[in-house]
């Protein structure tokens, strides 16, 4: 059985996973400039329905990696999210990974409010949030905020609140909750939005993973 | 657009997520016992894939319990996968996660072997181990292993080459690596192994988010 292995060198096997995946895809048509984040989903999860269903906002790439440059920080709804995400690379422009769901404070509101965790999570970038900028906690530096959201359609629809009550004007929204119950709907809801640039996995799939990927994907271009 | 959401009170959304999956199953035959692993497995992923591509050894979430009610750890090869696992729950059996990926002697135990450091987490998992059982970083107590591989084939590789080298008998393997380089193969591997139980998700899918959630539907069945 192990003659069967395929003699790939470590550093080499991202590298073919990207050529067998390209190989696969043939002459599918990407949009210019996303293909990077497409391929990196279907390496995250051998599924090829993400050829399929991202869909991508105008120029959002380009827009997305000026905002990483600008130092931008990401925000997820999971831990297992912040866990994915190249942290290392992001803090080279100064930005860093912020998740919130397991804080004291989310917990408490989550249940005075009737809400799930994932939307207090929005409510607390909210109010760290001023003028286009985060306040970081060591207080000296300030940056653009990207949501990465691959679990709760609840973060999602609390976020487009927080957008439309002025509260909050994301530089990138990733959008990639998973499953059954308002996730289609959530994801929607995004794509309405104007002036906000998205990366949205439409339908029932996505997870933390495919928002972390998403991420990294982001920052391997730059 | 918000109207259109459908209104579940947040304690009830899974609940109302693995209905929807049940209802969508039909008279899919599931082996008895391994319906909470299916369904979570589609839970995360939404993608209804998994009712086909998981593999069960003979009896094993009966094996799996048992190993954890008897305090079984679980070694990871992500972040993403630990972070992902309720450790919380585990410690309630007096099981520990481990993920050796970030550890220096890992790095550069694979620099020197010119192999992944995935693979060399597992010798290091094996350098731990003695008859069973892992000895705990307090030096206190000891558990078996759970191995919960959701990333790479190598790492399973060279898990299958320790337990017939001798070196590890684990108390389940999840072998659920993602991809296109050997993870199909390195799936089949585990597959021809006797008395070692297993769930393995077959083909090119799986990931950290899927080794995660087939931990944490064990975790809640007890």
């Amino acid at each position: 059985m192990l003659n069967e292995l395929e003699q790939v060198l470590p550093a080499d096997i991202e590298k073919r996973s990207f050529e067998i995946i390209t190989e696969e895809l043939g002459d599918k048509e990407l949009i210019p400039g996303t293909e990077p984040v497409v391929k990196r989903c279907i390496h995250t999860s051998a599924d090829f329905d993400y050829a399929d269903n991202l869909v991508f906002s105008d120029n959002v790439a380009e827009r997305a990696l000026s905002a990483i440059q600008n130092g931008a920080s990401i925000v997820t709804d999971t831990q297992m999210a912040k866990a994915g995400i190249n942290k290392k690379r992001l803090a080279q422009y100064g930005g860093e990974v912020y998740c919130f769901m397991s804080d004291e404070d989310v917990a408490q509101a989550a249940k005075e409010n009737g809400t799930t965790r994932a939307a207090a999570c929005m409510d607390k970038a909210a109010s760290l949030y001023r003028d286009g900028r985060i306040r970081k906690q060591n207080g000296e530096q300030e940056s653009g905020l990207i949501f990465a959201i691959g679990n709760a359609p609840t973060a999602l629809v609390r976020l487009y609140e927080l957008i439309n009550e002025g509260k909050l004007k994301p530089e990138l929204i990733i959008a990639a909750p998973v499953g059954f119950v308002n996730v289609v709907q959530s994801k929607e809801l995004i794509l309405t939005l104007k002036d906000i640039p998205y990366i949205v996995a439409r339908g029932r799939k996505g997870g933390s993973n495919i928002a972390a990927c998403i991420c990294n994907s982001l920052l391997y271009m730059l």
